[in-house]
């Protein structure tokens, strides 16, 4: 199968790497809007070659769209138009419902199946890639029944390789719960190394202090804003939701903080520690 | 040496380990208010016997108090009522200031060093002890002119044998840092986790969608409320300055969120990013 890759980074170079170890991809084309992250990819044997992105469309037998959510949104159609109608076009982006739309009236648009594997790093670029990165998580496709059988076998097929377990949902509701369960944590560690990088000016002390602990729950902050201004902007809805749940959360811990309510504290840490139920069976 | 650890859970069990190993612990006490954690600590072999706590105290030449930090704060001035003119108490407590009030005025508050050893996972009791847990962290002493130089020189020793690398700090600043580095993280943690709880009743979506960001930023939501109740309780001032400052930047965000103003919400990750510096130097 002759697969072109768009977005060279961590998902598109992981599953460029993947695909061609299962014998999937015959022949790899990397497209990226940055010059180094394509001789980079090359050099590192992602991809194995570049063309120009109407010759790639026009030849591919599939082609992955790797690139942040807005830039999804407004390539996909063009991609769509320049495609073969044998061909199957999927994406890879973190939400759903603007996307899906974006494509919606296309006449094209059975041969796309709109995805979501989730995994990944804090680290981007195709010198982030790694083989296994997908391996017993889980993909989302919405919309599955506006994509022709043959695309969602193609799709199926591709995500089995790549180790994952797929699941179907609308894009409203997807978008709902990954604000939830993805989005929200990243806003949360990104804040949070806000707010210790403010106070402690004297960077000193946190080397010192910070704990595993720390490290843990700010791992996130490192991610990149180039991919996550995108996804946050386009679930502002259900993220402003879910952040304002969060911050209530907080300012009622806060409350019985300063009262020094010692039951109060005890019992919503408790309550919190249902998630152990959650991350030993996921 | 003769050593008493007071509190067989992660951290007083892992001490044991890691002293009798090096050779520096000949003989181990342990006591326990629970006494299954006592049982457990002998079958686990981290300590050796238990004795009555008078006796105990009397004969060591080296008690360690790893109890939550309120019970430190209670225990400690019988504790140096009840020990030999040679012994030396150390305790373990995340909480300084008022651990070091509590014996401020004792006749032997020389024999005590106040210590952090920065360390821990999201586990207790003895079962979570484990050779090297404090290799490579960092240990805080504080007010060491009130220790004599014999019980500095013992616990110096201690932490090196333990391998963590100890500064000097007084008890204010030592607990208004951690409640910045240490205290906050775990707060929000444990109401990320409450969040998504709340909101993901059908908890079958948190296992599907839960990717290992989530988990990461979550971990410490698994953390003991006994434990981290009286730390916070004795942290309040600090961590509540903390909790509003860390309020006051999520509010920021999603006020720009909600005005999907992308250039204000890059802006605030891209510095989030600088605590790459400090993750990857510590």
């Amino acid at each position: 199968m002759k697969v072109t890759v768009v977005g060279l980074g961590l998902i598109g170079g992981s599953m460029a790497i993947d695909l061609r170890k299962a014998g999937l991809a015959t022949s790899l084309i990397g497209i990226d809007q940055n010059p180094g992250h394509i001789s980079k990819a090359i050099e590192l044997g992602l991809v194995d070659k570049v063309l120009p992105e109407n010759e790639a469309f026009a030849t591919s037998d599939l082609i992955i769209l790797a690139i942040p959510v807005n830039a999804i949104g407004a390539f996909l159609p063009s991609v769509l138009d320049a495609v073969n109608k044998n061909a199957i076009v999927i994406d890879a982006g973190s939400t759903k419902k603007m996307i899906c739309q974006s494509v919606a009236g296309h006449s094209k648009r059975n041969q796309f199946v709109a995805a979501h594997p989730i995994a990944g790093t804090e680290y981007s670029g195709p010198e982030s890639a790694f083989q296994g990165l997908f391996s017993d998580k889980t993909n989302i496709i919405c919309e599955r029944d506006k994509s022709s059988e043959k695309a969602l076998a193609v799709a199926t097929k591709i995500f089995e390789v790549l180790g994952m377990n797929t699941i179907f949902m609308e894009p409203e509701e997807h978008d709902k719960h990954v604000a939830y369960v993805s989005h929200l944590s990243h806003v949360s560690s990104f804040l949070l190394g806000q707010t210790v990088l403010d106070i402690e000016k004297d960077e000193k002390n946190i080397f010192d202090l910070a704990g595993s602990g720390f490290a843990s729950t700010v791992r996130l902050a490192k991610s990149s804003p180039d991919m996550w201004t995108p996804i946050f902007e386009q679930n502002a809805e259900y993220l402003s939701q879910a952040l304002l749940e969060y911050i209530m959360h907080l300012q009622k811990f806060q409350y019985h903080l300063q009262k020094r309510d010692a039951k109060e504290l005890h019992k919503i840490m408790t309550k919190a520690n249902g998630i152990r139920r959650v991350l030993e069976k996921s």
